[in-house]
């Protein structure tokens, strides 16, 4: 399934938050330059980024891939995506739709990138909906993605399937509901998006990974440092795929940058692309023709000099 | 399969029936109310309507969801979709393109939606086309949808393949051809759709049903009252998925309507949308972004005041 | 999967072949004549092709069927597809995104087809990548399509799988790599391209065969006159699917041409569509969009006129 309300996030707010604010990054960061790089890096190099994708959204996923600059191949099958995986930058995962020989099949392919040390990225989609959903998950615990992209309602949930929260923290979480759309949402998944970010980390060939959380403003974590990202459009939520696409283009980037990195870059490439489409659009349909426009078209100096709140 | 001469319609046909002309529904009619009415509150409400549908057209079925104002998810297994279906609004059902296992999934899901006593539209889409089409049609007899949207031929194929016609009825049906698409076409399947109408109301929690066949001129009926629609575009045959989708946004009107109310707010929808992209576009590929952004502008006014000839 | 980097052509390369150059058909060569008609027959009796392709794309192979003016029909089912192909044109099979039941269906799908006569055209995509894949594709190789339309990697490792190449031959191919994309590819696939054709024909009911390979410089074959199809645009390869939907567009044409005409109509309506969009498109997905258009609007002239280059 695909309900696109992941990455509901207002124009408005943005212009509280530029120049040199308390909070936001400095202009001179490290963080700041390996966004840049990572832009220009895919550009450059027409990066290789595999998806095993929901039917709903795997044109536009494939789409977005190709408009930052990637390369695009889609696989339903183990053995496909495992020789894939071989010779691509990075692997996407996403639960929307399944069909029943999904759950063996995933449960292989995250045994064998697992093996095979490759990076991937997952977006749970509609996590603790179904047993079929819920197995897959499941099984995908000690042998974990590098990144994981949701709403913080995924967030929430996929922690608590892992079992990663203590006692007292899984009794606090307990007090927010999972699965549902607020304001706050995002605030409420930070404590679950740390866990499973230093999850994925201790799981990861190279000690290193990510969690992002779509909303009305991002939120990125490696389990140590956390990002606030304000901005993007409201007509995300508008489409279906924004939340699906911006996972692919996450995998699209970790084939050439570190987790932080990459979760970074698409979720700002993605906010900048999104305000850039608003100010152009009279609609839903002419917003997603002018947001992969605007993915092609903007600069990696207005994706990395954006506004990022620590 | 989805072929794409269900929504045939000429905008040039509309001008000779604006005003107040013989047989247009009265400006005061409740039933326009209940339509203007049901725009709003779709539009206010963002329900949820899920969709088992073919994979050609199923990012047009969500993203026409998503512009008259709703929110959608798409699901393949029988377990989702009753998960679903017992915390949304409506269900849509198309067999355009058939994967082996729909047959059992599909069965299983009507006699679910059955038991919960859940509306849900059908597109019957080739409706007489292969054994396993066939298998799947005849399993919803007993079990039926609320709403039925289909073209003439399809319509037609139904009434007959679920036997409500009498013997001299069918014999008198039998002199035209199913099949073939004509100018007439609609009125061909008139009594099919009467039919067809008070069977599905006979089977439903709250006695009504209603059956929409798209053509040059719409007809909507709830088996007891008959509506021509007039109006909208021949250019949403030249896109795929534009009857798909149709039947997506019944689904999403279903969810906040009564059967007739929703077959007719979404039809007329279509149609004031399909005049307005056509008189932007500039081919299909532009008819299809103007036509989202149409679903997504028009206002609850223009559809309810539609020319609704009795 | 679908690795879109089939159809990279330049626009710019185009200036150098306008006028009564060396090389070019002449303006009243019959095929140019038999192009033109073979675009004018699709767009007055629209023509249905249906198509057994990749979840990716499959949408903008069904959009650009009707947008040069044919119909589209979509099936997995063998019993499905081998009832359409008896009342269609054409049938179109493209190997992108495969399921594990795609062996069997696909098997049965090519002996029903060339036991019935029925003309078909094969997308060989990633021609080499996978068991399942490359099991299908030998099923092919004594009950083969028409016409195959790739890029020159997918046309090198099909003509190899198939074991076409003479001992020299293939010791000379081995030298140059397959499944590498390069400047010169298109003329590395050229020997074989015309075994491929000619195997095609001599398998064919009618004795006819033809093979398309997409590049920065097309490459039309019959196995014996060879033509060369400057133009298009590189845009072509920043959307996902416009080599699937050239196969597609091939399908349709081959409902009212022979083979190589097309083949050739299909190819130069892409490319000459393709420049009209990119002089209009802002980033791919206003190219989507225009091209989309520029398939409705080109007219037989323009592309029968094209510059083929013999």
């Amino acid at each position: 399934m695909s309900i696109d309300s992941s990455v509901a996030s207002s124009a408005a707010s943005v212009s509280a938050f530029d120049g040199a604010q308390p909070g936001n990054l400095p202009s001179d960061h490290p963080l700041r330059t390996r966004i840049a790089d990572a832009v220009r890096t895919v550009r450059d190099t027409t990066p290789l980024a595999q998806s095993f994708t929901n039917f709903v959204t795997i044109n536009l996923v494939a789409n977005a891939q190709l408009a930052v600059g990637g390369t695009a191949a889609m696989s339903f099958l183990p053995d496909d995506v495992l020789d894939i995986a071989a010779i691509c930058g990075a692997t996407y995962i996403n639960v929307g739709t399944l069909l029943p020989f999904y759950k063996d099949a995933l449960t292989d392919i995250a045994q064998g990138l697992h093996e095979q040390g490759r990076p991937w990225v997952l977006d749970p989609v509609a996590a603790g909906l179904g047993a079929t959903r819920t197995a897959i998950l499941e099984s995908f615990r000690d042998v974990p993605p590098t990144v994981v992209r949701g709403n913080a309602s995924e967030i929430i949930v996929l922690d608590r399937m892992w079992g990663l929260a203590d006692a007292d923290a899984a009794a606090d979480d307990a007090t927010r509901p999972a699965g549902v759309e607020s304001v706050d949402e995002v605030d409420s998944a930070i404590p679950a998006a740390r866990r499973l970010a230093r999850h994925l980390a201790a799981h990861s060939p190279n000690g290193q990974g990510a969690v992002a959380v779509s909303g009305a403003i991002d939120f990125v974590t490696d389990g140590t440092h956390d990002y606030r990202l304000p901005g993007g459009s409201a007509l995300m939520t508008k489409i279906t795929g924004a939340g699906c696409s911006l996972g692919g283009v996450v995998g699209t980037y970790l084939a050439v940058a570190d987790p932080l990195t990459a979760a970074m870059a698409a979720s700002l490439h993605f906010n900048r692309a999104g305000e850039i489409a608003e100010a152009a659009a009279h609609g839903p349909g002419s917003f997603q023709t002018e947001f992969l426009d605007a993915l092609w078209n903007v600069t990696a100096e207005q994706i990395a000099d954006s506004t990022i709140l620590q």
